[in-house]
């Protein structure tokens, strides 16, 4: 199916159905995306304020066949967001100006906000009602909801609260005819038919646009706490993470992993980051704990520690005295992406492998690299969820364009081993236009064609962010 | 697409693809439903071993226009195993020689099973490797894998760990093309293209056979307690819900409510049963908690007793001192709907609303059902997830028989307070072939529109379940 470009005819037909000032002309900052990779093209922005403004948008680009992307708060990785010029110039959709949180319910612990909500809004409107909304990213105060939705975000508490499929009980959507999708229900169980609620999360607005969503809110932890514990190796790490299990049940709220070279990363292009320990160490797990009403977090962290240590698991490490020292903590963690950019990447991978096979990935992953030519790997990320950010980066005095003709060959590198391990080529930040190459090559064929079909039965003008995931047939 | 009958020339042409002994003539176990609503019509049962002999059978049948009725347990309560007669004979496929657990991975907290698993060996499997698999239902001794996942089973867990959809990561399925998706991955976090898992689980067999799983498992709680307390109304249990909750965080893992008439059911036909109280209470909660190291389950639930009691939500209660003491309040619950069916339910409902809506919706369709009859209503079930078991009986004296004539209005009567309350027809059952009605009736259209696409796009021919969830076309 061949798209038509949003020409000047399309355009004006579209405007004169809906309120002044939807249309605009595309502004710079919807055509970059937070890594520089690409440089979108598109031929207006639409801004509705409502699903029946979306809806509209819909009807007419199902009409002229013009394509529509997605447009929530630009903060995605892998270029979901982002069309390349060549092809036929799309409409870019933006939400942000559907931000209403629509309704909470306390008591249900659930709350309704449209897709244009920033996630730090929705995280202040649950916390307002005594509640937590657990989906935390780096992000969190410009990525919106509809975006976070399409593209199943993760973050830090994945391992208690699951990704944001996970906390999400009802969609209102625009499906690619034209329809609106009246699914905002706030019921726990609901078994009546398909679950199109999980098929449009994670579908990164291929399949429509999300434009509000009932969300799950969680009792806030009566108290919380943060340890740093230097461990042996990952596979302490992995240990470690089942003795808190253990010993705190479903308590354990974030539980991550950095590696010296995080630390080394830091020292060199941050070094206004303070750094915990007198000496980097090799790696280290920054654990959280949520805990109900009776229990003393530090004094569980504390327990944790002396037991980790007694069974050889742990050689140092710092339970949070203060509020402040947890954020000193945290802070080390939420940089490292940030001196990442400034030391300059040759290739991140965004991976995830079964726990048991993490302790065997990573060295394995650096010997094979190193057949490659020298490199520094900082590998760091969410292995409690077995989720790793295993970012390349040049050896010191080489620069990432001296690596330039080895990118590719460093992602097969990676992504291989990953695969071999029967581990994910994108375990957070999706497919987008990125990796439409890795998912053709990786991803099982019977279900790579079920998506096809899946694609062509809801969108068969081919108009819902045309080349994401799926390549533009 | 009109189907073919499976003849004695498919049926020869199939055995001779597949091992010995892999197809039988039907025997009359697999005709019938637990509630002897249908009789069965089939032309003869697949017995196979697995998924590349489901893969041969489901090619076959595509070939020759086949219908296949996947079967697990066969405990479905809306007819999803039984094919009625009349149309063209389709071929019945029992997973049940697909027993085998293929593998426990603790430290991951994963486990891969075979569909044909029966449950309660799944939670042992679990056990014996230190681990929860907390999926637990009545049936749950001939309740299968695979068909508690086809049918997104729930039970009295859900409030903690989530529907069976919740706890499954990856599946290995026969697809309509009779192709095998082999994503039995071991992974919390994958974003590879659209979740195809979620969508086969739920779908009740309609889009393909699910022939193993790799599902989630938890640390086992270091203590659990039980306690059945009287409430005021419904009102109160939901606010005693909340207070548990703030007090226990994910503690709680069960939160039923029972209504008087379930008492005065289980004394008349099951007067074994012992009775806890002196008289029935009127609205009651059995409420269990598991907790993390360093809580005393049993002081927990005298604290939150004593408070809900000066909050005036609780009136009376009972916290088990012992695990037999628990057991027997588990009893009062478990074997309600054995007492349901010797009284003789002229109507049962499987409904969810919001739960702020649980305590008007209660005595509203009491009132509503009124207007048509002397009815006795059992309400019980899963409160804590919004899902309650509103069944409707004879008033004593009369006789399901009296109020034939009345079950279609009695149903409908229900099933649109629900609606109007937002709520769902189908909590936890599905849609089977006995909801079929419903879920046109009251289903979002745009939604209905969608699943009827899906299924036309990924199984063309409408081999799959014919007839249940969507009516056949």
């Amino acid at each position: 199916m061949t798209l038509a470009s949003a020409d000047q005819t399309f355009l004006d037909t579209l405007a004169a159905a809906l309120p002044d000032d939807t249309l605009r002309p595309p502004e710079p900052r919807f055509l970059e995306e937070p890594r520089g990779r690409w440089q979108g093209a598109v031929a207006g922005v639409a801004l509705p304020r409502g699903a029946e403004e979306v809806a509209t948008i819909v009807r007419h680009a199902a009409r002229a066949g013009v394509g529509l992307v997605p447009y929530g708060g630009g903060t995605g990785l892998v270029g979901g967001q982002i069309m390349p010029g060549g092809a036929a110039a799309p409409l870019l959709v933006s939400l942000e100006r559907m931000t209403a949180i629509r309704g909470t319910w306390a008591e249900e612990n659930v709350l309704v906000a449209e897709a244009g909500a920033i996630l730090a809004d929705v995280q202040d409107a649950a916390r307002a009602a005594g509640r937590l909304f657990p989906l935390s990213l780096a992000s969190e105060g410009s990525a919106r909801i509809g975006g976070l939705l399409s593209t199943n975000a993760g973050g830090v508490n994945v391992l208690r609260y699951g990704n944001a499929r996970e906390l999400c009980l009802g969609l209102e959507a625009v499906l690619p005819s034209g329809e609106i999708w009246h699914g905002l229900r706030r019921l726990r169980k609901d078994n009546t038919g398909y679950d199109l609620r999980s098929l449009l999360i994670g579908a990164e607005g291929t399949l429509g646009f999300i434009t509000a969503a009932s969300l799950r809110l969680f009792p806030q932890p009566a108290a919380t706490g943060t340890a740093l514990l230097v461990v042996r190796d990952p596979r302490a790490a992995l240990s470690l993470l089942a003795l808190a299990r253990d010993q705190l049940g479903e308590g354990v709220s974030a539980f991550e992993i950095m590696g010296r070279t995080g630390y080394d990363f830091l020292a060199e292009v941050l070094p206004e980051v303070r750094q915990p320990f007198a000496t980097p160490p090799d790696w280290s797990v920054l654990i959280e704990v949520g805990l109900a009403r009776g229990l003393d977090p530090a004094a569980a962290l504390e327990t944790l520690f002396a037991e980790a240590s007694e069974a050889g698991l742990v050689t140092d490490g710092l339970v949070a005295q203060s509020e402040a020292q947890a954020r000193d903590f945290w802070e080390i963690r939420e940089r490292i992406p940030e001196a990442n950019r400034k030391i300059g990447a040759v290739s991140s991978h965004d991976i995830s492998v079964p726990l048991s096979a993490i302790p065997d990935f990573i060295p394995e992953g650096i010997a094979r690299l190193a057949r490659l030519g020298a490199f520094r790997v900082n590998c760091f990320g969410h292995v409690g969820d077995g989720n790793l950010h295993y970012n390349v980066f040049p050896a010191p005095g080489a620069t990432r364009a001296d690596h330039e003709h080895r990118r590719d060959a460093i992602k097969r590198t990676v992504h291989d081993l990953v695969h071999e391990m029967g581990g994910s080529v994108s375990a957070e930040h999706g497919i987008g236009r990125l990796k439409v190459d890795d998912l053709e090559r990786y991803q099982d064929p019977a279900k790579l064609g079920a998506m096809r079909a899946i694609k062509a039965a809801l969108d068969p003008m081919g108009i819902m962010n045309p080349g994401a995931v799926l390549r533009a047939s």
